[in-house]
Formats: structure tokens, sequence, C-alpha cells
């Protein structure tokens, strides 16, 4: 426990922080890496597939999340929902998650019971027995979860526009459960080339976090996964980039239930590369600089504090992704204020960053608050299990992964001048409006 | 030569003027158009294939269009360029298009050189000899074509700009050409996959219109065209559809090379569809009564011709596609009228328009006009062939191409003006200021 409780100034310099990681890779080219952490007796258990939503063919969106729901249904061993049930009587929990780039199960348990968790995921990764059943009551839940997710929500609509229009090529355009014409047209021939293509160990990524030893781990997978027949046929990574953008766009979202109108703009944004994490580096501080506290951030202090323009102002940055990210902007006018002097008053904020860069004192207060957060990342092994896997899935390597917190720290504020006068071309970017009714502009 | 001399008023009942159409389909699924035309010594030779740009796969647009290039090179029995040779050695011309949901290639010679057209285009429909040298040297050309359409002229990159933002998920939203980065990649593994599955007789409509006989006709298609195996795996023709637009959008294309702003605004509109033709005959109406005459139409009359708000104005429909086509406004505003003032005074004549409807005298004189073009299309033994091959390729009937000068007579002002309803929803639309800078703004 010790490491937890060392003062903020010397964390720097400890190389004791390094995670204890191992890597292999079993004969069916399936990847290993096991994070050692024994501070308690717990494990965490995932499988990663390097297949999301942008991987989709045309015309099925949703197929990645649709087969993340069926995964829990029976195999030719497993009752339906057997799999959860054993998780849960063995006091742990259990889940997936699928994103634009990766499809993800896990479960944490007591460390004793990882051969059982092995035992359990390797089988639905190649036995899976879908019903015709399942599929059509599966696909009413996803369409209900879209329901919920997204037709009830105004916000995520826009945020759904605006992707679509951000990207005119790339498949991050459209939304990871899908187009819900397209889900409803989801079926048993779909989801069984998914799973048969992606579903297999040499597109999986296998992470086990917590009170293990690297070689008890690697004979437990290579028993359990090692069996299972690598795919031939799983193609290559390559996804439709981006052509050049050129227009500056727009979009006004008009929805009844938007309670108070705001903006919010999108700009294509590098992603983390492998080996070369700087430029995103500096964007995560750009990010802070520009939207982090509302009294120190130079729109929360221009927009929010000194002129009341605004009630709310952010930034964020989405570079964990394989190709082009996105970095946002959002400001909501304060009463009495409209779009138009919100946004110009955005504009001019930033165009004034432009020529300054960000001041160093923001500059070192961010890069504090970035040590001390890599640092309380640590205390998580589940955060821990899920940053290496988000990572490899998105093609860094375990070395980027342990870089990471070094190449945060290094960020001069040269360095996020740059990426921001790279980033913020009117072209790659689209500005949207969101508001109860058009005819309130 | 008797009925291009018939009065106007006349024409409407003749029954002599339905085209002379035969068709047949080969055993192994190509289909036959014969369109008799005894008034020159001449033929039209064509096929069509049933894919286009928009049936391309993720990543490779531009491939339907490389290919139409590429079959101009040598066969296993015939050099490259000698097809094109022979035609012009036997004194006709030859040529091919390729739209987003076509690729077609014709002929037009002396009616007795038909057989040897047909034996050249059944030769390279299944014997194309393609080299790595040409996929080198056309992919040259083809990145040349498009830097001398598209690079070298803003209104085209604004176009293409305005399509990427209206399509969100449609394939309708790429350029026929391609995006030049993807265009760089196309090589002989891509052009082959799709020679492969699409350039077969299952996907062909063959269609020959001139001075030549229904059974000869068939007689020669089954001698050159018939022992060509039909492509087992021919996908069906499903493309991903446009997901519920709930956003209107707005896109500035600067280019320093723009000599005039002007606004363009593009609608999602309905295409015609087998048996059900009506809407888009309404949607051709619209398009004149808004844009078509400076003089008479609404929007010639209010801002070119009343206000002088505007030096052009222009309204297009193009639902001569598979799936939703667009229906567009232009305008060009005079000297000293800003975009702004421009747009308002285009949205306002628009509005008012909703409200009245066509005049009767403007649906009368387009009537009319509708009812000329009609016949003078009769006149062009090319243009009729490129009328039933366009239509079938999109899934028209031949019924559907005799039905259509008809259902456009029938087009009532009130069906005009529902069109138009249905049509202008801003969260359909695209609209795209086109600026030589935007500081002018």
């Amino acid at each position: 426990m010790l490491r937890r409780l060392l003062p903020l100034m010397m964390l720097t310099a400890a190389p004791a922080l390094a995670d204890d990681v191992t890597t292999f890779t079993l004969d069916n080219g399936m990847e290993v890496v096991v994070i050692e952490d024994h501070r308690a007796q717990a494990v965490v258990h995932m499988v990663w597939y390097k297949a999301g939503s942008a991987d989709e063919p045309l015309g099925s969106s949703g197929v990645a999340h649709f087969l993340e729901h069926l995964m829990f249904k029976a195999t030719d061993t497993m009752a339906s929902g057997q799999l959860s049930a054993v998780v849960a009587a063995n006091g742990g929990d259990d889940n997936a998650f699928t994103s634009y780039d990766y499809t993800a199960y896990f479960q944490r348990v007591a460390a004793d019971r990882l051969d059982l968790m092995m035992q359990m995921e390797a089988d639905r990764m190649n036995n899976l027995a879908l019903t015709e059943d399942d599929i059509t009551t599966e696909r009413q839940v996803i369409l209900e979860e879209r329901a919920q997710r997204t037709e009830n929500n105004p916000n995520a609509i826009a945020r759904e526009q605006i992707r679509a229009a951000l990207f005119m090529n790339h498949r991050y355009g459209l939304p990871i459960i899908g187009w819900e014409h397209e889900m409803r047209q989801l079926d048993m021939a779909d989801v069984h080339a998914w799973y048969d293509t992606y579903y297999s160990p040499n597109d999986a990524i296998l992470i086990v976090a917590g009170d293990v030893r690297p070689d008890e781990v690697l004979a437990m997978a290579q028993a359990h996964y090692g069996p299972i027949p690598s795919e031939p046929t799983l193609p290559a990574r390559l996804r439709p980039e981006e052509p050049p953008q050129r227009a500056e766009r727009r979009l006004i979202y008009a929805d009844p239930r938007v309670s108070q109108p705001y903006l919010t703009r999108s700009y294509l944004a590098p992603e983390r590369d492998p080996g070369d994490q700087t430029a995103a580096a500096a964007l995560v501080y750009l990010a802070e600089v520009l939207g982090g506290s509302s009294f120190t951030s130079v729109l929360g202090e221009k927009l929010t504090f000194d002129t009341q323009t605004a009630i709310f102002t952010g930034a964020g940055y989405d570079g964990d992704t394989l190709d082009d990210g996105t970095f946002s902007l959002t400001v909501v006018p304060a009463e009495g204020i409209s779009l138009q002097t919100a946004e110009a008053a955005m504009d001019t904020a930033i165009a004034d960053f432009l020529t300054t860069g960000p001041e160093m004192a923001q500059m070192e207060r961010i890069r504090t608050q970035l040590l001390a957060s890599e640092i309380y990342a640590k205390d998580s092994v589940e955060g821990l299990a899920r940053r290496y896997g988000a990572a490899l899935s998105i093609g860094l390597s375990v070395q980027d992964v342990q870089d990471w917190p070094d190449v945060l720290q290094a960020v001069t504020a040269q360095e996020v001048l740059d990426a921001a006068r790279a980033l913020f071309n009117p072209d790659h970017a689209v500005t949207g409006w969101v508001v109860p009714s058009r005819e309130e502009l």
C-alpha cells in the first residue's frame, strides 16, 4: 500500500511505479497481457476484440453492439445467462462494452476463480449457439436501448447528427449503437458473419490484471484459449479515411425537449499514435487549458467569469481512437445572450489564445493534475486493465501506455499552442446549435 | 418521317408514338431490350451494368469509374484500344460513362456492323486481360481527370462537399470519380473483384436501338452474350439508406478562385419509383416552376426580374436514381447584395409559393414544354437507348419509361404544391455558400 501514500512531488522519479506488465502471444495469435497487482486477492479478466462499430460492413450499423448483447446467450454447453449467473454466484461481476474500435468483455472475481472465467469466456468465443428467437428478442432490446439512450435525449440526437456531418467518409460518423433502420434489419447472417470473422483468437487481446502470476496465466490461457483456431480470413484493419475537409459546416438541431439552447463545435483531431503521442498529449492539455476549470480556463474565465456571457463552457478531446478523433467545444449562453453572441465570444477567446498560448501557471497546474490522476489511476486494477486493453485495441503498444504519463508530463506550452494552431481549422469542424425551436433563432 | 412533322396538339392522342420496344431475357440472366427505329440504317449498341459508384465497397471509391477506363485495354484476343479503333474504322463512335447507379458502354455504327459490336463487347465482358502496367498508367489518367474536373473547379469541389454533408449514410455522398486518397490505393485486386462480380450477364442490360429486327438481335445476343456464364455470387442491390435527417445543415466553401459568390441548397428528394412516378413527375414541374425561366419562374420573377436581388436563379431535380435523389436551388446575388439577403429573399419566395402553389398558366406552359421535349427526345435513337438503359438500371421497367410522358402530362398544380410541401424540410437540406474568401461574409 505504501506507494499510495507517497507525496506528489516524489512520484515523477519513482521507477517502482511502472506497471508490472508481462506479455505473451499464443500460437493462434491471441495476445496475452498480464498486469500484476497483488494488493488484493482479486483479478480482472478481459477479452478485447479489435473490432468495433467503425469496422462494420455497409448497411449493418449496430452489429458489433448487437453481438455484444448476444454473447450472453447460450453456448453449446452453457445456458443463456449462465455466465453472468456463475460470475455472480462466485461473488464477482461482469459486463461488456462496444466502442468504435473494439468490443470487450470482462469479469472481476476472486483470483482463484480465474480458470473458471477463462473457461467460460473461451467457450463463448467459439461455441455461441444462437437461436432465431435470441435474434428477435435481443433486437428488441437494442432497439429499446437506442430509444432510451438516443431518441429520448435531444443532446444525444444532436451529437449523432454532428458526428454524421463531421465524418464525410469514415465510419466514426455512424452511431455505435447503429442507425435504427439498419438495426431493424440485423439478422442471424449479419451476426454470424461478424462473430465468425472477428471473434477469433488472432483478433483478440486477453488482459488479466490483479493477484496473478504471469506463468500461471499463460498456462491457463494456453489451456482454454490455445485450442481455438485462428481465423485465416481476418481482414486487415483498413478503414475508409477522410478526404480533405474543405468546407466549414454548421447545423441547427431544433427539438422542443431542449431546455437550454447551447452551441457545440467538433473538430477532427489527431489521435494517439504508436510511438508518437506528443500531439495527442498536447491536445489533452489544450482541452484543459480552454475548457477545464470555470475559473482558470480560457473559456471559463472569459465567457463565464469575466463577462457572464455563458453559464457553462467546456472542451473535450477524444484521441483514444485508431483513426482521427475529435476535439469539441461547448458553450451554454447565459440568459438573454444569443447563440450568435456566445459563439462570437468563443471565437474571439480562441483567436486571442492563438496569439498568446497558454499561461505557464496554467500549464503547471494541469501538469500536476495529470500527474495526480495518472497516480490515482493506478489504484484501480480494473482501470489499469481497461487502459491497456483499450490502448492495445487501437494499435498502441504496452510501451506506449507506459510512456504516456511521461509524454504527458513533458508537454510544453509551445506544443499546446502548435497543436491548437493545427487543430482550429474551420474547414475541419462542424458547429451545432441545439435549440428548442428554430423560431427563436 | 411523318410523325416528326405532326403539330404538337395532335400528339397526345397518337398511339403510334409509343416506342417500338421488345424485350427478352437470355438464359444467363442478361436482359435484352430492342428499340426499333428504321428511319436510318444505324444502330446504337449499349451494355449497361447495374453497378455504379454507390455500389462500391468501403474504401474503394472510384473503382467503378476506374474499371470503365480499363475496359478499353486488351482482352485475350483484342489489343489495347482495338475496340475503339475498329468502331472508328467502321465509321462509328463509341464511349462509356459511369454514374452512381450504373456503368455503361456504347457504340453507334451502321446497322450491319451490330454483330461485330456484340462480339467485341461480349469479349471484354468476360476476357479482359489487365496488366499491372495498365493499372499504373490508367490510375494516373483518372487522377489527372479528377485534378481537371474537380480540383481545378471550385464549384465542383463545393458540390462534392455539399453532397458529402447531405448524405449521412448513403454512398451517393461520395464522388463518382472517387476520393483522391482512395483512388491512389486502387489496385488490380480491387478492379478484379469489381469486374468479376458485376461484369456478368445477370447484372447487365443490353440495349439495341435503331434499324434492327428483334429476332435478329436476339439471335446475335444469344450467340455472343449467351455463352458467358452468369455470376452466382452477384449480391442483392441493397445499399445503406439514410437515417432520419434531423438537423438543418449549412456549409461555407471559400476558394480564391470563386469569381462570384453564390448560394446553393440541396434537399433530399424522392426518386422515380417503379409504378409510382407521380411524385417525381411533380418535382420535375416544381424545378421548372421555381427555377426554370428567368421571367416566369418563381425565383426568376421575384429575385431577378422584380427586385434585381439576383443575377441568376435556378432549380434542378435529379430523381433518376435508384435511391433518394436531390432537389437543388441556386441563387447568384446581384452586385452589392449579400448572400444572407439573397437567401432570405429565396426563402421568402419559397414560403410564399408554399401558400399559393403554382399558377395555372405556368403549369400549362410547362406541360406543353414537357410534351414537346418528350417528342423531340424520340428523334434521337441514342437518346432513346440511353433513356431505357438508365431507367432499367435504376429498377424502372419498360412500362415505366413508356408511362413517363403520360405521368408528366397528368401532373396537377395541387400535386406540385404537395410535392413542394413534402420536399422543403429544412432538416433534409444542406445550404452551401460558395465565396472567394471567408473574410467577405
